[in-house]
């Protein structure tokens, strides 16, 4: 059988697409020889996913878990029907197939992998705990990660919870370190979020003494974390569904000017013209958010007559991992957030 | 009272929202300092909202006419409350606002607004004819047009039926021209289309002796089409939902390498895998399908470690109108194909 970098020999339904676009994927956890097997800890269901969960239980995590049972079953995978996203996993090296032999990994390294739940074969055996707070669902499982599947071992200077609540978001900060220039205008939606505090911080160190990084978020206890931990220049609190009043409220703290670049963290629908309507004619639009939608953001543009570049936030960038771990080594205020909140 | 140049003075409700978003808007002819009046000729209605109009009235002229009539006097504009789609219109200028007073813009002008009906102020005296094989509807009526309101001056030297044709799709090409640099390898996905072929001619123009442009379409009849006329310097048929396959017959007609750039013209689901496969690390992927998935993008590309830019189509660019329509001027193969089968 000629093996498929990309993991297509394991889809069932329909042919010819790639896992991820797979309605359903082959769970059977015999690995080929260009996969790895892991023996699964937890998955960090990504945020969207979580909260429609959450959602459609009625806050009931019994039914939570037989949801993402029935998910797994249905489809090999965890990938939520409504929202389309997965999340990721923490896990040690169960076995390595030999065409992957010379990497630089043994049995038993303990992993994050940094490729979506919503391509990962998985198979869960029992679900342990749910922590509700933090999006986690600690389960007795196995998993499969292919030839093009990234992965970062994780780090012996911190613990495993911290490394991967960090790296769950990894694409977004990493982006902003390669998109935000000196003097730039930034306004991040969603700031008080794993990745939106990422994002800020990110963009403090870039924007350098000349620029201006707006945070907005909705509560006080997150104007005050963003503030107090030096993560903005300003912050305002506002609604991403009201985008005129957020729009007055964002230029209001830029000197009354359009920005640079907008940054989309937000983890509800309909955040589109928030993010579109506070930035320039030429400047950059950067949606994370999985909850954003295509069509919403080109028409909506169109609209209003606004040309933006409008940017699809890959969950992948050069680095990403390395780049987010070493945020949380240098700023001990990031990671105290981090350690109170995520872990 | 102050002035919006997104036109929210006009929503009735909900309030806080844009114009498109909104239930009900203020359609009262009088004008404000920032809009512009526009004498009516004809309502383009979207493919999508004219088919259920159709539908629901079984087909009966009369019927369509009074559905149309009472959504107008409902919402203050024409949005299929079923689909939420709305159209263009054609009209002459009738008057404009002083505070717009300096645009290139005299009463009288032929013009096509750029913007969807779902947002324009719409009274409609009397419906004169409707043109049911061509989603038409000739009135007699007046709308206004937003400051942000875009818009494009018919030109004198080709038929309205043409320039709309083209005007349609303006925002493919123009983004094409911005981000096409000379010895770009290009792809084209959906060649075939109105789109594809601006978007091809566009990249030929700008890639230079250098470059290569590989048009993807699924029929002979495209690919002789995209060949006869010099719009590629190469054609791959394939089916964007076996982006494998695609990839492979793509690269082979890139000597081998990735692209630097692809472009997704295409109007079927699940395209994006054979959008982003074919681009190599650090290349551009733009989307311009309304067809296109958020997550089935962002997802994708980290699921397969590429680390691509992937850009959202805007339908507006800044003078997308005049590069578009200069096309068909400078292409006389553009223009017969555009006249013998769109117009």
């Amino acid at each position: 059988m000629k093996l498929c970098k990309y993991g297509t020999n394991r889809v069932l339904e329909p042919q010819g697409v790639l896992p991820q676009a797979a309605q359903k994927i082959d769970n059977n956890m015999e690995i080929y020889d260009n996969e790895i097997l892991i023996d699964v800890i937890s998955l960090n269901i990504d945020s969207a996913s979580f909260t429609q969960l959450k959602g459609e239980a009625e806050g009931d995590e019994t039914k939570i878990g037989a949801k993402i049972m029935e998910i797994v079953a249905e489809r090999g995978k965890m990938q939520n029907p409504v929202t389309g996203s997965g999340g990721m996993l923490i896990g040690k090296i169960a076995k390595i197939g030999k065409d992957l032999a010379y990497r630089n990994l043994a049995v038993g390294d303990k992993i994050a992998t940094l490729v979506s739940l919503s391509l990962t074969p998985l198979k869960i055996e029992k679900i342990n705990a749910i922590q509700m707070n933090i999006d986690r669902v600690d389960v007795t499982a196995q998993a499969i990660l292919f030839e093009t599947g990234i992965y970062a071992k994780l780090p012996e200077d911190m613990t495993q919870e911290l490394a991967l609540a960090a790296l769950d978001v990894a694409g977004a900060p990493a982006q902003t370190a390669k998109m935000v220039k000196p003097g730039d205008s930034v306004l991040v939606l969603g700031a008080g979020g794993k990745s939106g505090m990422l994002c800020c911080y990110e963009a403090m160190r870039r924007v350098g003494p000349t620029g201006n990084v707006v945070a907005m978020c909705r509560s006080d206890a997150d104007r005050d974390k963003l503030l107090d931990n030096g993560l903005a220049h300003a912050v305002i609190q506002s609604d991403v569904t009201r985008p005129i009043e957020l729009m007055d409220k964002a230029l209001a703290a830029n000197g009354g000017h359009e920005f640079d670049i907008s940054i989309n963290c937000v983890n509800v629908p309909n955040s589109e013209m928030a993010s579109i309507m506070p930035v320039r004619d030429g400047g950059t639009v950067y949606f994370f958010s999985m909850a954003v939608s295509f069509t919403k953001a080109a028409l909506g543009a169109e609209g209003i007559g606004k040309d933006v570049n409008m940017v699809i936030g890959n969950g992948y960038s050069r680095g990403h991992a390395e780049i987010t771990l070493a945020q949380l080594r240098e700023s001990a205020e990031l990671r105290k957030i981090f350690e109170e909140r995520y872990v």
